[in-house]
């Protein structure tokens, strides 16, 4: 079980502090997205799609600082790290599902990103409404979570030593 | 970027053939997942979710067989394979959001499986309908596709020699 990366993210955010917690509090922040030309063929066919999933790593995440139960960004009591959505994780694997606003041969625009500059592409997939959407009448504990903040700190970050 | 397994996924279907294609279409069928002890803890506080993603590893899909344009299941006309949801990738995570039945200790009995016998869960993160779920207009080919199918065959399956 090796990855390989397709691309590097680009995009505003430089560190943890102050980087949008999901998309769909991101504000329209935008990134870019160029896939590597070994790559590059399997993006035919992706125009058209309001939505895409990107699965990247998230490389500066740390889960020897934050362990298996964490304080979620949307509370204020230590959660399962798998009832969360931190980037914290025994494996790193984040999900976002970002809206591509141009694709151009192997370079993609994309609003709604809250993934850190230089993050490593792993995959992209369409979202679709039909298999992705679901109201759900329960979200666990957040349905009495907290749930104001909509940037990142630092808690999930490596150290810099 | 190596990843480690959180667990073993089992499920009814024990190849490729006639296993449902999206958790949407497989009609409630029913699988278990038991995670390894030491990332037991990491569960605490999931029970309450009405849904929750799997990320695994597709281990007997096979890019070297499809390459990088597929022809997907719901569809004749070959398309791009980051424009599919096709298990052979060049990273080949598979994301599923499935249904948590029964979540006892460290056993979880989940529905909607569309995941092969055997397949290492690689991490599991609650489904939030908030960040999660959009109503999109467009979904590229898959506006026009045919899309009747509901079962995979064995097109993107690793030849056994």
């Amino acid at each position: 079980m090796k990855l390989k990366p397709i691309s590097i993210i680009h995009s505003p955010f430089l560190q943890a502090l102050g980087t949008p917690i999901q998309p769909r509090l991101a504000n329209g922040a935008e990134g870019t997205v160029e896939i590597f030309d070994k790559y590059a063929p399997g993006l035919k066919d992706l125009t058209g799609f309001e939505r895409i999933w990107l699965l990247y790593w998230c490389d500066r995440a740390a889960l020897e600082v934050s362990g298996l139960v964490v304080k979620p960004y949307l509370d204020n009591t230590p959660r399962g790290v798998f009832a969360t959505r931190a980037p914290a994780r025994p494996n790193p694997i984040g999900l976002s599902p970002v809206r591509p606003l141009k694709i151009r041969r192997s370079i993609l625009i994309i609003r709604d990103v809250d993934i850190l500059d230089g993050t490593p592409l792993l995959d992209i997939k369409p979202y679709i409404s039909r298999f992705d959407s679901f109201r759900v009448a329960r979200s666990g504990w957040l349905d009495e979570a907290i749930g104001a903040r909509t940037v990142a700190d630092s808690r999930f970050e490596k150290k810099i030593r």
